[in-house]
């Protein structure tokens, strides 16, 4: 058991904006995102009254501090004035196999 | 990056439950929540013969620590000994834009 | 409010090993898991050309730790040579009824 602390990154986001926000992952560092396909309620950043309903992606990246960190700070920016989206982290622990831990 | 600690909830639950669950949300003060389909095994609750099979629904809701409180109560004071769920939460650090932090 | 420390594990994994896996954890000693349909995009483990595409897998166990590192240990002797999984673990705390609770 050699588990690696690294930051999970989950993002609600409206679904039409998928192929946007991967390519915003792969140029910031990230090496890897799951997406689940997710409806729901919600207002949420600077455009208070917009709602999240149907068709939204629930997208998770597991990575290093500093690559979450430029990813929070590029969705902050470019994203939250004018489209819902629900940010948030928190620590795990990610389990790499002996030979690539480390 | 100014990260608010606030509790994810997440909730397994019947997806039948569904409509129920998400205005017993609204009520006790939730603004927002993340429903994916879901299917899986389990025993929980006093309902400890019954199965959480295939038409479930995975709840999630970030909020701040007295909201989650009062909807874990009302949770469990009313749906688990009837019903099959699973609910849990940890701290996560939600992102919010600068102009509505804090 | 009785919440219980456990560990949640999340597994992502191609979703042809969904019935390898479940059965794994039922040997392993989990008692119930949530299984939602997934896509995704990565490099993990020791095959590190290997894509995570289409077609994923998100379960989620939520267990005692011995239980989870039981499971952990498993997935990394057994999976991660061949297959591209992604599997991480943090805490939780468990919402359980007062009459199971402890």
């Amino acid at each position: 058991m050699s588990p690696t602390p690294m930051k999970l990154l989950t993002v609600v986001a409206e679904a039409a904006l998928e192929r946007r926000l991967t390519a915003d992952l792969a140029a910031l560092g990230a090496r890897g995102w799951t997406i689940v396909e997710a409806h729901g309620h919600g207002r949420h950043g600077d455009a208070d009254g917009d709602m999240l309903g149907g068709g939204n992606i629930r997208m998770e990246v597991v990575a290093p501090p500093a690559v979450v960190d430029a990813v929070v700070t590029h969705l902050r920016d470019v994203y939250f004035e004018h489209w819902g989206m629900i940010v948030f982290t928190h620590d795990v622990d990610v389990v790499r196999s002996e030979k690539f831990k480390g």
